[in-house]
């Protein structure tokens, strides 16, 4: 059941709701999901439209929806989206297409549905489900090779990454969605001059442009997911800010990987931008170099391969706190495609179950760092300041080596194709916050 | 508010529940918190008591609790005890206290009381909490070495060891209590003589012997918990099997740490032994050899060091198929104290907290692996066999390096302290199922 293109998708489609009509990232084409409160009410699901956002407890009361949708509606009308994610996907489509229906233009329900309306801008939006499990993988090749490079110039990637997706646990409970105030780390790192370490506020914190999978269905312990089968398990997508410390990072990381250098926060883009809203954005993963080995059985599908990426355009953008004095606009530093991965959503997913590990609804992986092979689209500041020796002006002439106090970062991500009314991912900003401030 | 000996505490207590007079676990002295459900019920808030267990949603509902043990005993009754962890210590103790008067040998409301018990035998063991997040440390510091000297035989230690308690985050969804089947996990392996790796059953399955913590209150976002105040945050420990795949560890670990190889199941005893019946066994952390670094001023405490360990004997046992077939007993492989721990549990929920990383009750963290100096305690088969070079030979004439299909593993673990009436943390018990059978 994997989506494919229908009317939802049609470029012609406009929506009554005005303002949806060329919105950059919401119009009727997308539709995506998430989990917001009006001015004085409590938490509940809903969809983003133009500048509104529909309020599915409100949908879930009225007699417009039956079936599969309205097995949906229900399941999205609470606090948490995770029993929505965990249901059919076939259920989600359905609501999917009975939603853009009646926010077509010329809907005969319009008076109705009009009702369950709220701008956007007096809503607050929460996490859209309680992430039992959060993995961050570091699917990005360039990202690995720049960093790689860094390290081990002799030896950028090392033996296991063109055989196995290599990932690792992130925190869960420090998942946060776009605004929540950043605040800078403290912790333990050492200078390479230093006979021992010292602690306090890290001094390289950096950021990591990534995009978030929302796993939908889960799989029992014990069963692993066919490579033909993951993208079932795929309920959208979202964005991922995996902030990092740098210095905390290099001191802590051997044996076991990152640890409180990832796990003080990670933002995430609100919206879950469904794999239905996705299909006409599906495109074919890149050919591997041929020299590239051949991936094992388990991660290997023609089908996958075929359509396995997304052409999805990413960017970063950075607005200092002078900057943002001065209402400068922000900065773009970085931009490029999502395609820059070297394993498919699929093989990770499919990869994380091989050894009988249970994902279930609502737990989130991260892609890694999405970078370009030059320094157009490079995903941190690690890269792109080559570990923090090659600082970075700004317009404001104002530089920058890693993040400072006050800074704040946009990832902003859109997917495009010809013929097609191209949608957005919506807000995935943070601001560091000074620790005394805290 | 750390626990005291009280009352509670005393030799001479018995119970009019004759089983727990003697009982090797769950003595009057004992009384953990678990999930558990009677034959044909729905799971609940129990406490184990001899061969019984007692029914805190039937406790809930009678006259014989008030103030703080009344707030407690109804945040016990549901099927989850996170809100009871995430409840004031206070009101857990005044639980504890009560429920300790109400099962003393002569307590007037026996008659009642004796209406919430269950037979052990008759129920079945849940996880205690829902897991927000699983953190595993590598505090064991024989442990450390023992596999550093496989590995590294000239630097066996990484120069960060001493300093930071190291530590990565495991997989919570694959938590389950005793009992549950250990599916034995697929994975990619490369032999160092092969050109590339291949797919299939792990060949090298192993334990890891560890101490699990249960957090109780949590700490907000961005905000430490300072090392003085990190006992407070420990509602209680129970045994963790940390099961891992060599083979998949050794081929995916580098850079980002172990990820498949320990995510497929990690077994936990389902009781919560509480940081209230553990406090007689509290005793010094044992010092440090004089060479190594004195800890960053943020993990020191000398409160914290001079009772920051505990007097917990553990021990390992193996029954092979062919063993439990002939009706041998299980063979101890493993046994040693839990002091071999290089930081204390304080030390280890400081650290976790330093950088604002938020910990929330229900959070379960793992010691890492307890191992002794030489070979009479070591918790891994990967360190008693030398890395698979060594095979131990059982008493039935059979040989293990790593295990088999139909072997059963059984962590136990014992508090003991003069003067005082020792306690037990009940089965953590794993048999291996092969593939095929799943």
């Amino acid at each position: 059941m994997i989506p494919h293109i229908d009317e939802t998708h049609a470029a012609d489609l406009a929506s009554w709701v005005s303002t949806a009509n060329g919105h950059p990232d919401f119009p009727i084409q997308n539709l995506p999901f998430g989990i917001f409160s009006p001015r004085h009410g409590q938490p509940r699901g809903g969809v983003a439209i133009g500048d509104q956002i529909l309020d599915l407890s409100l949908a879930a009361r009225s007699t417009l929806f039956e079936g599969g949708a309205k097995d949906a509606v229900d399941a999205a009308a609470g606090p948490l989206l995770n029993a929505f994610l965990g249901g059919p996907a076939q259920e989600r489509s359905a609501l999917r297409r009975r939603l853009s229906a009646l926010l077509a233009a010329g809907a005969p329900d319009r008076a109705e549905v009009e009702t369950w309306l709220y701008p956007a801008v007096d809503c607050r939006m929460h996490l859209p489900a309680r992430i039992g499990d959060y993995t961050d993988f570091y699917a990005g090749i360039h990202h690995a090779l720049n960093v790689g490079i860094l390290f081990r110039p002799d030896n950028p990637l090392l033996p296991n990454y063109k055989h196995v997706p290599i990932g690792y646990h992130g925190r869960a409970s420090s998942v946060r969605v776009s605004g929540a105030p950043v605040v800078r780390p403290q912790g333990q790192r050492k200078a390479p001059d230093a006979e021992g370490p010292e602690f306090g506020p890290s001094q390289r914190l950096d950021i990591e442009l990534e995009l978030g999978v929302w796993i939908g269905q889960g799989n029992a312990l014990g069963q692993p997911i066919a490579i033909d089968a993951a993208d079932q398990h795929i309920a959208g997508l979202c964005l991922l800010n995996d902030w990092s410390a740098r210095d905390l990072q290099a001191w802590e990381y051997q044996p076991l990987g990152p640890f409180l250098a990832k796990n003080f926060m990670t933002t995430i883009s609100p919206w879950i931008v469904t794999a239905e809203a996705l299909a006409p954005f599906r495109i074919a993963q890149p050919a591997r170099p041929a020299e590239d080995p051949t991936p094992l059985p388990y991660l290997l599908s023609q089908a996958d391969q075929a359509r396995g990426a997304y052409a999805i355009d990413l960017e970063v953008a950075i607005a200092t706190a002078a900057m943002r004095d001065r209402d400068e606009p922000a900065f773009t530093i970085a931009q490029g495609p999502a395609s820059n991965l070297y394993w498919t959503l699929a093989q990770l997913v499919t990869h994380h179950a091989s050894n009988g590990c249970d994902l279930n609804p609502g737990d989130l992986l991260g892609t890694g760092t999405i970078s370009t092979p030059d320094d157009s689209g490079v995903g941190s500041f690690l890269e792109l300041t080559r570990g923090g020796q090659k600082p970075v002006t700004l317009p404001s002439g104002e530089t920058r080596t890693f993040l400072q106090d006050g800074d704040l970062v946009r990832l902003s991500a859109r997917a495009a194709a010809l013929g097609f009314v191209s949608i957005g991912f919506g807000d995935c900003v943070g601001q560091i916050a000074s620790r005394v401030a805290a």
